[in-house]
Formats: C-alpha cells, sequence, structure tokens
C-alpha cells in the first residue's frame, strides 16, 4: 500500500486544472460546441468513515458540429453513462461542475477492488450501448517494465520500447521488431526476447504461467503486478466478467503516469449491418491506475492511489451515428406527446383550454402559434417531429362534447368524452 | 406584426456571444463552479411548416462555491425548469451545448401566443417549486413610452425616468417623485402626471380602464400596447393564470431591448418557516418581447419576433437553501440504494457476488473497499449517506441459503431467500 499524506491546494489546482476543461461554443456561421469525453476518475482516498470515492466527469475534447439529431444522440450516450456511474454509488455528477470534498483527507482501500468495479463499470458501459461484442485488454505498468528490464532493455531506452510496443495493435510484429532494432538501436536478441512476451494473450492461465516464466519471476516489480492480476481476476470472476478480459502484454500504454494495472477496451467486430462500411475506432474505453500522478505533486512525495477510467464517448458517438445512418432511424430532437389540433377556424380558445389542461397534467404537449392554422400543416408538424398522438377538437366535437384522439402512425382516430381525455392520453402514454 | 428577413450569421454570433457564456471552474484552493442561471430564449421564428422554436439555456451568472449538496439542491431546481420547459416542446436543452437550426429561415406566428405561453411557463415553473405565493407583473414597454409622451417627458429624459420609476418596488413614490424632480430636471407637474398612472396595478380591467384614460388613448403606441394586453389576458384566462398576474404600469425594465409586452415575477411572501429570517430576493422570473434586440443585428433592419424569459435560478437556490438550513433537512449527494454489507470477516467474496447482482439488475448498489469492515462502520456509512436498505451477508446467512434486508430507518430486518432477494429489493424500491 503506498503512503498517504495529505496534499498541498496547489496542487489540486495544478491536478485538476488538467482533469477539467470548461465546455464553450463558438458562433462562426453554424454553432460548433465542443463535443463530450465522460471522463470517470475514481479516486480510493477514503475518509475514516469511508466515504465513497468520486467520480468526475471531464469535459471536452475536440470539437465537431452538433445538429439537434446529434446532441439527442450524445446525450442518450451520456445518459447511459452517467447512470452507470450513478448505479456504483457516484456523486458530483454534474458537467462541468463536481465536487472535491474527500480529496485532503488521507485513507486507504484493500488492492485491486476499486480496479474490478472499474472494469465492470466498463463492461456495463459498453453492454448497455450495444456496440457490438468488445474485449478488454489489462496488463500492469509494474510487469511492462520488469519485461523489459529481464529482457535486457536499457532503462534509457524503455520509453522508446514502449511506445513502439503500443503499435502491435495496428503493425505486425516484424514491425515492430524492425522498428525497435533498426530505428530505436535495441539488440536483436533483446527485441526477439520481448517478441517472446508480447505476442502472449490469455485469461488467468497466463498470469500463472508467467509466475513460472523463469526470466520474469526474478523481477520483483513484476511478481508484484502479477499478483495484483491474479487477485484482480478472482475479483473479476466474482463480478461474473472474467470472459471479457484480456491479459496482454502488448498493452504498454504510452501514457507516463499510470502506474500499476492498465486497461483498454476494444470493439471485436464494429456492427456491420448491410452497406455499412466498416469502422476502425481503436479503443473505445481506458483506464488505469496512476498513483504516482497526484504523488508527484507532494512535497513529501507521498502517494495517493487512483484508479481512473475514460469512455471514449467521442468514438462511441461516431459508431452510432453512423449505424443509425445506416438503418435510416429518425432522431425525436424533442420529448412532444401530444399536439392540439383543430380542423376549423376559431378554434384558437379551445386549443388554448386543450394545451393547458395537458401541461396542467405534465404531459409534454405543443400546438402551432396560430390563430387558424390549416389542419395538414398541423398533422405534418407531428410527423415530421414524430409527436405520437394529436388531439383534435371542432365544431363536430365541441357539439358531441368529446375530443378526438389521432395516432400519427396509425391515424387511427377515436372520440374520447371530454372530461376524460387527459386520463385516455396518460393511459395511452403509460401503455407506449 | 414586425417584418422579417434573413439574418447575417455574424449578427447570430454576436447575439449569441451575449446569450451564451460558458461555465468554467478554476481551482484555487476549493473548487470554484460557476453557478447555474437557466435562461430560456423562446424565438419565434418559425419554417413554413411552422417548425417549433428553440429554447435556449443561457449560462451561469456569478459564481459561488458549491458543496455537492448545493450541487444536488441546484441540479433538482433546474431539472425542474427543464423538464417544464421540455413539456412545453423545448429542443436543445443541453448546458452550455445547444442548437440553432430554424434561425436563418423566416417565418411568423400570431400576436401574443407565444407571450402567454412564456408566462404559462414562468407560473408552472414557480408554483412546482414551491417557493409560495407569487404575482407576475406585467406591462408594456409601448404603454411605458406612450404614457411618458403624453405626461410630457422629453424624449431626452425617457431612459433617466425610465430607471427611477423601476425603482417604485423598492422606494416610494414620493422619493422617486423627488429623484425625477430635483435629480433628473423633470417639471412638478408631468411628474404627478405620472405619479397618477405609475401607482395604478390591477387585472384586466385596469386594461380596460386605460383605454378609456383621456391622456394614454390619444397615444398610438400605447393603444398598441394596450390591445396586446388586453389580447394577453384573454390568453392568460385560459391558460387559468390570469388570477397570477397584475397590469403594472410602474414596471418599466431598465433593459433597452425589450420592445413589446415585459414581465417580473416576484414572490408576495418569503417561506417563513419559524426562526427562518425574512429573506429579500426580489423578482425570481422575467422577461418580455424584444424583437428590436434581433432586428438591430440585421442590415436591412428586419425584425426577428423574440420573447423571451429567464429564471433566476441562484436567487431561488438561496431560498430552497435558506429553508432548508432551518428545517435542518439533509440532502443526500448519491443516488445509491442499497448496500451491502457483512458482519463477519472474510465475506469480500460474497459481497462482490452480491453487488454484481444488484448492479446487474439495475440497483444502484454500494459496499466498502475493504476486505474485512467493521459492520458498524458499515452500518454508519449507510446512516450518515441516507442510504435506505442493506443486504447482510454472514455465516449464518450462508448456511441458511437467506439473506437478510436491513431497512436502515426502522433498523427492521428480514431474512429472504438468496435466490430471491433481488426481486424483494426491487419490490420495496418500486414501493418507497
Amino acid at each position: 500500500m503506498p503512503l498517504l499524506g495529505l496534499l498541498p491546494r496547489r496542487a489540486w489546482a495544478s491536478l485538476l486544472s488538467q482533469l477539467l476543461r470548461p465546455p464553450c461554443a463558438s458562433c462562426t456561421g453554424a454553432v460548433r460546441c465542443q463535443s463530450q469525453v465522460a471522463e470517470a476518475v475514481l479516486t480510493s482516498q477514503l475518509k475514516a468513515h469511508q466515504e465513497k470515492p468520486n467520480f468526475i466527469i471531464k469535459t471536452p475534447k475536440g470539437t465537431r458540429d452538433l445538429s439537434p439529431q446529434h446532441m439527442v444522440v450524445r446525450e442518450k450516450i451520456l445518459d447511459l453513462v452517467i447512470s452507470c456511474f450513478k448505479r456504483h454509488g457516484a456523486k458530483g455528477m454534474d458537467t462541468p461542475a463536481f465536487e472535491l470534498k474527500d480529496f485532503d483527507i488521507a485513507g486507504q482501500f484493500d488492492p485491486m477492488i476499486p480496479d474490478a468495479e472499474c472494469l465492470k463499470i466498463m463492461c456495463e458501459i459498453l453492454s448497455g450501448l450495444q456496440l457490438g461484442d468488445f474485449l478488454i485488454k489489462v496488463n500492469d505498468r509494474r510487469i511492462v517494465d520488469g519485461m523489459f528490464a529481464v529482457c535486457g532493455v536499457p532503462e534509457s531506452k524503455f520509453r522508446a520500447i514502449c511506445s513502439s510496443i503500443d503499435k502491435l495493435d495496428k503493425m505486425a510484429w516484424k514491425d515492430v521488431r524492425h522498428e525497435m532494432v533498426v530505428k530505436k538501436g535495441l539488440a536483436p536478441e533483446v527485441a526477439d526476447r520481448i517478441g517472446d512476451y508480447v505476442q502472449c494473450h490469455g485469461g488467468v492461465s497466463l498470469v500463472e504461467q508467467m509466475f513460472q516464466d523463469p526470466r520474469l519471476s526474478q523481477n520483483k516489480q513484476a511478481l508484484e503486478g502479477l499478483g495484483d492480476l491474479k487477485l484482480l481476476f478472482e475479483y473479476l470472476t466474482l463480478f461474473g466478467i472474467a470472459d471479457k478480459i484480456s491479459f496482454d502484454l502488448s498493452l504498454a500504454r504510452g501514457l507516463d503516469y499510470y502506474t500499476g494495472v492498465i486497461y483498454e477496451a476494444v470493439l471485436l467486430q464494429t456492427p456491420t449491418q448491410a452497406g455499412e462500411e466498416p469502422l476502425n475506432v481503436g479503443s473505445v474505453a481506458a483506464g488505469g491506475r496512476y498513483d504516482g500522478l497526484v504523488g508527484m505533486f507532494d512535497p513529501k512525495g507521498h502517494k495517493v492511489p487512483c484508479v481512473g477510467l475514460s469512455i471514449g464517448v467521442e468514438r462511441i458517438f461516431y459508431i452510432v451515428e453512423q449505424r443509425m445512418k445506416t438503418k435510416g432511424e429518425k432522431v425525436r430532437t424533442t420529448e412532444t406527446q401530444v399536439f392540439v389540433a383543430t380542423p376549423q377556424k376559431n378554434f384558437l380558445q379551445e386549443r388554448l383550454k386543450l394545451i393547458a389542461e395537458l401541461w396542467d397534467s405534465g404531459i409534454k404537449a405543443e400546438m402551432l402559434y396560430k390563430n387558424n392554422p390549416k389542419l395538414l400543416t398541423q398533422l405534418h408538424y407531428c410527423e415530421s417531429t414524430g409527436i405520437p398522438l394529436v388531439v383534435i377538437i371542432g365544431e363536430q366535437e365541441l357539439k358531441e362534447g368529446v375530443i378526438k384522439i389521432r395516432s400519427v402512425a396509425s391515424r387511427e382516430e377515436v372520440a374520447i368524452k371530454r372530461e376524460n381525455f387527459v386520463a385516455e392520453i396518460q393511459k395511452r402514454l403509460s401503455e407506449s
């Protein structure tokens, strides 16, 4: 367990200024607004009474035009992510507002439990988004470093070699080897030793195998990492997600700040509806342990254990978009449930009375801001905006004391007693 | 009806740069994040096929520290506001992201219908927030200007006198009169004529009365304003909110850009729980018609009718806070429904299995990240964080194949068959 200590506020300031970039919008012709990348940082600093850690939603990376349809899709994705975080006890989900209460208090937790929860959260989100089959590669930074050491990589080359290894998901081993030997001056036999490791991936059995590995088992760091991975797999099995996780020694994650377990989720196949061009989106979620990152702000060098995961909402957004484009799915930009229409002139007053009744019953309702709109215009509006129900009031209905309820999809109309029409609509909405 | 025309995009850019200020956070010790002021701008530019206008949520004014409790309260207020906007067909509710599709398209609507809806929205929000009794003052900028003209105020003094009139909600008439005459050099008899008007307020009957007013009825502008107010009151009556609206000739709203109907909501009494100090919060919502604001960006000088309302979330926030402080109400910062606990050592595995079942059933669940936490610590955590239910697994439960479900409030415990415990929890949650 790392030692824990108090952090100076300026340290948090600098850390947080990295974590938090406020959304902004500039208006150059079309309105551009930064698209969201939700990042949950689950800190493991717990109070004496074991306060639940926070999730922090990190705000946008990159920008793109967002049409109302885009916005709705993106909001649905973010809602799913956020509801998953809340299911796991998240607080301070507001973007960009969030809270930091539980930061200058030291505490401790037992190994791998939050790490396992992070992976569970990843699985829940990726399953929930129905992006198709996925796999989460895990490794441990200490195993990577240990592997380099026992293979005879000079420490000065660790970083350079690390970045080569990272390319194995896009490049063949022979090309990576070539880069390491020719471009980065690594001895061929060292490269080959690395090759034996980085082409291995599997489940907990591979962890056991590496424990027996004559070279790796001699390295203290690597053994620590393997020990944690073994415990992690135990918890992942109890969570019922071990089959989604692959111990992959080629996973290096260039990021310097990871210090322990690292993971990266990849889609095994992009959804391939007919006519959809294959997508290469790379990893859609990633994370790991970065105790050091916080520690480096501490004058005493104390470390604060942190595990974090980040969901590539932008990439996921792109996949969902592509799929919807293929399917020709329509996205509603409003939630309006009922439209108030009339076939005759001079029925504004009746429409206003009806729509007020609907609003007062909590029903989402619209009407046109016209005294005498054409019925066709009103029905077209419902079809173009996807409003499912129309209530129609005209001379005949007024005379008979009824309201016509029309289903936009089936175009069926039924007359309901005026005093019952709200209840009837609530019934239909609850059934749909 | 104002003429309508296309607006150059740069015009919208400049308008929107005023409307939209991105939230941001700086980290100086405590994290400060800008508190929200939700502003809905309902534009009346409709497509040929009568596209529904947008609401635009305007982002923060002012800053303040937000604790997690504050955040939860503020989020609840914003949720109520936003759900009301959605009930009225709002789209692009994302903050700060929003959409402007339906802005470079001209259209038109019939008078006072969106204005009436804005006032209905105000009433729904203020009633929903249960802030106590409120009143919405309405007036029309053209009536104010007409009043000044017929009273003999030189046009050069309109603005100065307007700002004096605006003070009538805080100052007595004689003091306002003194300011107008002594400080602003208005002829005493002119001031007295104004006094006869600005001390009037009432319902639609006052509108009728002003139609008959010998002076005001001579002024074309004022008559236009009165005509619109009469129509507005007709619609407000149909919406069932006329009793909440008061025609008040002292309402001037210093803002230059209002061109027609103006309104301002005030709390008639702040909630006065025992021991609560009286609050003076001024107006909690306001708005009006500002066709000119947009028009002034248009090279052709074309006007685009706009009605807008803004909810003083910051002030409302303060009121709700004060009330809760008095009541000593506790705010939950997480939504966790179930806590997984154990009274014995070495039950981490069972806890992990149980919590995974809960998560997989969509239940919000937490446990402590400890191998062997003390039962008292676990129960204290539930009480301090307001988690309503605890599931307990120990040796006895394991032996009998049951799970204990404990109600944190009543401290009652019942044993449920292991295979039924999720269903039982779902039943309890749906009942609560």
